[in-house]
């Protein structure tokens, strides 16, 4: 990581998938960033919401760790998340989703998420339960 | 295709996750297979969850895709899902989504999921709502 | 209806839990309002959280109805609703729903609400897909 | 309590809404029963799908309760929670919201939940994650 708060290749599933992930914004929110390719379709040629509900995923739970503390990394376990498909993206596409926490206690955060287009176009939103990880445990 | 409702390599996103469709069961649900390697890994080494919610998602849609004919192939779009991420699965493991239709009309389509592991352990739960797309849609 | 866009007493169930719809605002935002008392509490003597779906789920559904006339009262259907459950409520309180309408077509609406204490604590937040009914239909 | 394992009028939202909890199944579910008045009423005359949620809440809670001790009187919190509504109901009919546990650990249930008139026509589903109270919170 060369750039402090700029996550790459960190997980198999990241360098797969190749998302970027951002904790750099010091608002307490976490985004998910991705440049949609052929790696990122569906049947329709269009973008695959199960990536969606991956990039979500991802700025939710790292906006969770940044109540932990600044790095993004503190391991937090998603107990449920709920995914909207509101609208589709194409290839060529920039996305970015980003997760902000709402509320919840030490152990359990509520955590919303959006998923923009780079024109502000809302393209999915989640909501979720997370789980903190102790850090014996990480 | 060479087998019959076994789909593979359909989609970028199929290719580049690696999990295999599964329609041919005759029972009304679809399936959706993946042994876990090194492209499926979060933080923790284990299985990403976002995949979790990928793999349900495919084998709901598929699900709803077998109301309208045998080919697994008719196109779903996903209106809301919801993934809880029960336990955890880790590389080398083989993991099945099964998606089973529970209600609905003729647009909107209602269906279940589980993800369990070849052991029968229940690592996610999925539910969601589905559109049907028209053939003049697909 | 005495005052334009307060609705009171307008279902068997808004006349059993005695909320008030209030869709007012002149925002796109539709309000349902409570104030706590013995015929909502749960075993802890606390805000019973099914009636938190209650709220939210009248409230969303009436800012759905907002994008069709400015009466609030065009039928929607709640095709699928995910709570959370953020904080507790006690009897005294007086609590609003907020539903707004972030995206869709004409026929599903996604639809987001806050559930807030009049000091502003978030009690709970909900996410849905809702369904607008033809006239002929309602 | 008269007949074990049936609950009736213990708290303000049951004394309200009017149904009843049965723990005494001996199968680790919970069911909540109502037959539906003019209490329950929506829009259209019909069952208010919000009180889908609060029976559905009922019969997952309880489910989670029977994991401690069979008097499916132990408190639970619900964390979060996903309702999907298939079908609607009418005044006269009975319906039953039956709850069980799927996984999870200690803290943390997982649970599902079916909501069925009495003809076995399937009404709803639900599906959530609920917290275990420690008894000093009790």
């Amino acid at each position: 990581m060369s750039t402090p708060g700029i996550i790459t290749d960190e997980t198999g599933t990241q360098r797969t998938i190749g998302y970027v992930l951002d904790v750099s914004g010091g608002d307490g929110c976490a985004r998910c960033r991705l440049t949609l390719d052929a790696r990122h379709t569906n049947r329709h040629g269009a973008f695959h919401g199960g990536l969606a509900a991956v990039m979500l995923d991802n700025a939710m739970g790292a906006a969770g760790s940044l109540t932990v503390d600044d790095s993004g990394l503190h391991p937090m376990v998603t107990i449920s998340m709920t995914t909207n498909f509101i609208a589709s993206a194409q290839v060529g596409d920039t996305l970015t989703a980003t997760g902000r926490v709402v509320g919840g206690g030490r152990s359990v955060k509520f955590i919303e998420g959006e998923l923009r287009r780079d024109d502000g176009t809302l393209i999915a939103t989640g909501s979720g339960a997370f789980k903190v990880m102790k850090k014996t445990q990480g």
